[in-house]
């Protein structure tokens, strides 16, 4: 997607000068409107918007021509205490206008909303172009207000305003994920164990497992979700009552990969073989987690890199003058490891 | 530590005015003594200090009247792919200067020296106050320079250069007190299994491991340390090779927690009784892996938190003029658990 002026061969990609030709304005105009600062008229940056869109005017060059010259930076407003998730955010907002393009600047309120508040006039006063707020669970979360002098993009927790721009992971199709990848290596008695219900994300995937089994034709082995704690006696505790329920049982899709590490070793104390006798899955792809359990876990990625690019790509969006409210959800992605398959 | 002028029943904290009188100027020098960056003659400035440490300005007046009416802002350049060190770096940074008097914008530059220089420029471009410049691991890095405009504080990783502050954990200091702990609940043949023997913090943790059994009279158990990688299935063989060389070993000091999971695992396997039998002890105390394992692990912290704290109120000194160079250590505290502790 980088812009090469000076490599002639390549065929040439579009400049703001096309855009300006095609919206009918001056170049000046149309990073005007591009940069959605300055005085335009909104019938005009629409203009300009389309026009560069139907040009394939690319994202980099959008957020160089919105970001100007200087250095373009945004704030990253998260709330998280240990780094699982703020950090990978952080880097894909990062790379989303290209490598070297935009600085992110991340602050860290840990749920506490005067802390929020404080960081945010920590930010503002330090002419950020604009705001990603990241919230400590995937639970909607109030807006942070519409009265902002800059654009904000919620991700991870998105707003409670449907004013709001909210770019979140799709835990519904994760759960879906799981199920399907044990259905199409032939798994038929599938449980789940879960977390903490009051989380949204648990009841989510859960339905995303039931489903995936309901497309299938399948019942939802041990009878009900197993929901409990987002820990690994949990799932220690959990997968014991589920072999004690249904010992035919030939596979488990747990809502998190702490969760699995406990149901891994359960099965391992009662002799069941994975991935032979029964399949495991987990969900967060926690490398530390997945990587060295036996065998290594199968789980479900939330993108986290992907989810802060694409915030990061909504908010540049939003500081040209381009905000679509509402939600949108992200795919996870399956990442198999041994705990599902033989090969691995 | 907080000034409360109208609570007049509470013991009257020392003013800036007391340092100005103490030091024999006016309020306004004394001020710009502590801001250190207006035109003070350097024997005014260390008179000043003097005077403010003499009457015990605390180090939140201090920071505030560094900081001054503005919003304090300090960056945080880090290397971190997990978020595992940078989160809590970054927490005890901001309370530093008391809650809400500092901001912290963290960048993460990812290990890569283009980046650092990208990030730092967006960072000085947006007036910090000063920087704080985080490593990837406990390796020395290279200095990032002394011609900036602000002062820096390495945390975590050391500066390479002598002239430069740096703030670090005592992984000797770690190593030591994993071994004190363990001699001192009565086990008598302890080996240590650690990572990479290329991490500088892994050797200094063998180090002090080896100083504490030396000084008790002990010899390594397993006849040396057994180095490898940072890894669960590391931890679950070397444990074996222990247990074959030696099957009398009544405790293992594990490198790292991943280590330690995997020692557990094998120890298990084998009917090995934790902590009967054999103690086990992590490093890292990292809250995922200690809590769930089978019994909880006792681990080693290198408290981050404090380490920020302590990073970034060298760098509110360096601020004010009053920079130290050098590498200051900070100790590691110990967290008993299951793994060495029969009573939890």
């Amino acid at each position: 997607m980088t812009v090469h002026d000076d490599v002639t061969t390549r065929p040439r990609n579009a400049t703001l000068k096309d855009v300006a030709k095609l919206a009918g304005v001056s170049v000046a105009t149309a990073s005007k409107a591009l940069n959605g600062k300055d005085n335009v008229h909104p019938d005009t940056r629409r203009r300009v918007v389309e026009a560069a869109e139907r040009i394939s005017f690319t994202p980099n060059q959008l957020a160089r021509a919105i970001l100007g010259k200087q250095t373009g930076t945004v704030g990253l407003l998260t709330h998280d205490l240990e780094g699982r998730f703020s950090i990978p955010i952080l880097m894909g907002a990062e790379d989303a206008a290209g490598a070297g393009q935009m600085s992110v600047f991340l602050c860290d309120a840990r749920g506490d909303s005067i802390r929020e508040q404080y960081h945010l006039k920590a930010l503002l006063s330090r002419r950020i172009d604009g705001l990603i707020v990241v919230g400590g669970q995937t639970d909607p979360r109030p807006s942070i207000g519409r009265s902002l002098p800059v654009p904000v993009v919620y991700a991870y927790a998105p707003s409670l305003d449907p004013a709001d721009v909210s770019v979140v992971p799709d835990n519904t199709h994760g759960g879906m994920l799981a199920a399907q990848h044990l259905i199409s290596t032939g798994r038929r008695r599938i449980a789940h164990i879960s977390g903490d219900v009051e989380y949204l994300a648990a009841r989510e995937r859960a339905n995303g497992v039931q489903r995936a089994l309901a497309d299938a034709g399948l019942p939802l082995a041990g009878g009900e979700v197993l929901y409990g704690s987002w820990s690994e006696s949990w799932g220690r505790s959990a997968a014991l009552t589920l072999l004690d329920r249904d010992p035919q049982i030939d596979a488990i899709v747990c809502g998190s990969d702490l969760i699995a590490r406990g149901v891994l070793d359960s099965l391992r104390d009662r002799g069941v073989d994975v991935p032979r006798d029964v399949a495991v899955i987990g969900f967060d792809n926690w490398e530390v987690l997945v990587q060295g359990s036996r065998p290594a876990l199968t789980s479900i990625d939330m993108n986290f890199e992907a989810l802060g690019r694409r915030a990061a790509e909504r908010l540049i969006e939003a500081i040209a003058g381009r905000e679509t409210p509402g939600v949108e959800t992200l795919d996870c992605r399956l990442v198999v490891r041994g705990s599902t398959s033989y090969g691995r």
